[in-house]
């Protein structure tokens, strides 16, 4: 197959779907037990934290300034542990806060206590508006969208470009439509395009008009997760800040996807204003986080912020051969095909390809049939639909480098056997 | 003093409050620095789970069944943790979720979920009633008030007896305010009566007839904090059951005053329905607990609910002299006087005196000029606004005996003074 298969004779496609479905059969036939939906990290990368298992250590329970951990209290977070994040995240301790578990649960409570009790600025709370939107850069994640699908916000879906969501189309809807209140960004590494933001974006978005409670969802989960060359995030804080707008932000990060999934630490960064009001609402939902877990962190990282950058390097060296994998073999079965495009990350832990339209929901099906669960089509997209049904997320952190090999020989036939399907249709 | 106050003469009073008040300046004098001001445990009661500081221990990341622990997933907590305490709390493991840090969180959620969702049986969401109220028995916990403060529920005073909250006017206010939603129960060692609440109180409490969406919020914070004999709480959810009110009863235990505070894992049970409706709801916050730490703690325990009882036996080692000091100090300084009423409770973490009439915020106010820092006046009451200015909080857990033998003869010494300032202006 070196030429573009929409050029092909009827002919020639039926017996090239003949071909390809023996091929088909033959994979289904061997059993394959993959799955490839979630963005989790393999075994092996979880290995490289073992180290926490034993930590904070015996006798280990005061912070630098000498406080005993183990009691009530600390509702912003270990110091340390927020000064080591801080210089990753550019931005300064105090309006950083270290908290529990999961950044998800950060940005739902967020959501929530603008829904109960309004924003600065602005006199009533999201719950006593008609509708409330967000815009949803497209593909995006799925945890967003639902966050949103479960507290009744409108989502407007915006397209991507390789330097973050188009900014045309956000300043004509957050123009058009006074409803607005919120946008969803994982600028570095997006999930699941790759995509990293550019200051020019960055600028944009926090200074273009919007409603006074506008917020920017800068969900930063990749942060540090360089495959190859490392990357600065644009400085987000400070240029909201610069734009007059500093309540706009709110920054999310997370040490889920650098350490344990769960057992992470959950950040968030905005103006000292946003930071003061949600120390006081957290302050009704806790009388202290679990101090000792962050003393674990800190000393895992030996409270040096150039021991994360190393540890990253390290789950680089996992990632990177997985990535060149399934971009080799896009390469390989794909290129001059015409009937996929894909993104070539640079970091995260997604690659996302566009298919023919209507054909992501019949490859992932037949991936399925033989064996090989991908993320859901659909999934990227707010309400889990697609309109014209060609992303597909690829995660391809967790298998080894042959169960890889076994998926993309099957996904890359699913997506010929598919895409000749619709041709075939067409016809 | 070995008369009722109130009877002596002018004369005989102000010579009486003078001798007084020259031991409380020599006691003032001394410097004292003491902070009663909350329930935390001690660093010698902290000590007893410094295990915690090097578990789970290297290589232990697998439940019973083989799950890596490391990775995302298990949203309803670690089967194993959730097989102790259901014993513990005579629950049955489904009806059982062993979450994150803090069971406050979990309380603060369910409110949440209430106001922004509704709950089964009724259409609407309680933010779209002109008023939500719950009952809030009297003295009580002043983390619950504040819920109900930050979420804008209106709160109804209920009399505390030794039983629970009084019945009688809890069917009344039920029968006359169809906006009463729900109501805070500490049912084992109540914070700060050490009430513990009868079968009967339960019995009433599940099936009093009341609107479809009113729930009781069980906090059941010192369920096995017992200083002298164990106690058994009321099987709150099968009363709820054989009450055909399965729905009605939300309840929260947590292990933050049974090992670090703030590390402790927040446990929440309900009906059947209630339970699949929250982890519904939990899915659009996490990804998935913190189940290293949850292993932790049933390493810790070894996995038997009767270490539970253990520990806890060892932690009222620590708590019964302090207790007995409390207690030994009000009955000689008080018995017979009629100017202070107290609570001599059988476990949990606090004392409650009730004062004569307009005498507690002063009796705070003297204690802290002479350096001991007790809870606020009023705390213990909706607002922090106790009426008659009676109630007192004690929480001897903290202070060393040493400390506390100075706290307690400053303290009687201050309830004395303020006493007889009162009756001097009375007169």
């Amino acid at each position: 197959m070196t030429s573009a298969i929409a050029d092909l004779s009827l002919t020639e496609l039926t017996e090239l779907h003949s071909n390809l479905r023996a091929e088909y059969d033959e994979l289904a036939s061997r059993g394959l037990k993959l799955d490839l939906t979630r963005g989790k990290p393999s075994p092996a990368q979880l290995d490289l934290s073992n180290a926490l298992l034993t930590l904070p250590g015996a006798g280990q329970y005061r912070d630098e300034a000498g406080t005993d951990l183990r009691n009530y209290g600390g509702a912003q977070g270990l110091r340390e542990l927020r000064a080591i994040f801080s210089d990753a995240l550019r931005v300064p301790v105090p309006q950083l806060l270290a908290l529990s578990n999961a950044s998800l649960n950060i940005m739902h409570d967020v959501v929530v206590h603008a829904l109960l009790h309004g924003l600065p600025g602005v006199g009533r709370p999201w719950c006593a508006e008609e509708t409330v939107s967000f815009l949803c850069p497209v593909p995006g994640y799925d945890r967003h969208f639902s966050i949103c699908e479960h507290l009744g916000i409108r989502m407007i879906p915006v397209d991507m470009t390789d330097a973050g969501p188009d900014i045309a189309q956000i300043e004509q809807l957050l123009a058009d439509d006074p409803s607005i209140r919120g946008i969803w960004c994982v600028p570095m590494h997006s999930n699941p395009t790759g995509a990293i933001y550019s200051e020019e974006v960055a600028r944009a978005l926090v200074s273009l008009p919007a409603a006074p409670d506008f917020r920017i969802f800068w969900d930063n989960a990749y942060g540090v997760h360089h495959i190859w060359d490392e990357h600065t995030p644009p400085d987000i804080v400070s240029l909201c800040e610069k734009a007059g707008n500093p309540d706009r932000i709110f920054y999310y990060f997370s040490t889920s996807k650098i350490n344990f999934p769960g057992g992470g630490i959950g950040l968030v960064a905005s103006s000292a204003d946003n930071i003061k009001r949600m120390k006081a609402h957290l302050a009704m939902q806790t009388i202290g986080l679990d101090k000792v877990i962050q003393l674990r962190t800190v000393k895992f990282f030996d409270g040096k912020a150039e021991n994360i950058r190393a540890h990253m390097r390290k789950v680089a060296e996992l990632l990177r051969p997985r990535f060149e994998l399934v971009l080799n073999s896009l390469e390989r079965e794909f290129k001059g095909l015409d009937i996929l495009c894909w993104t070539a990350p640079l970091g995260g832990y997604f690659i996302s390809v566009e298919t023919m339209p209507g054909c992501a929901k019949a490859i992932v099906a037949m991936a399925k049939d033989a064996g090989v669960v991908l993320t859901g089509a659909g999934a990227t997209w707010p309400h889990g639909q697609d309109p014209a049904d060609t992303n597909i997320r690829l995660a391809p952190t967790v298998p080894t480098l042959e169960e890889l090999e076994q998926t993309m020989q099957l996904f890359t036939l699913c997506v010929k056997l598919a895409s000749i399907d619709k041709l075939l249709t067409q016809q």
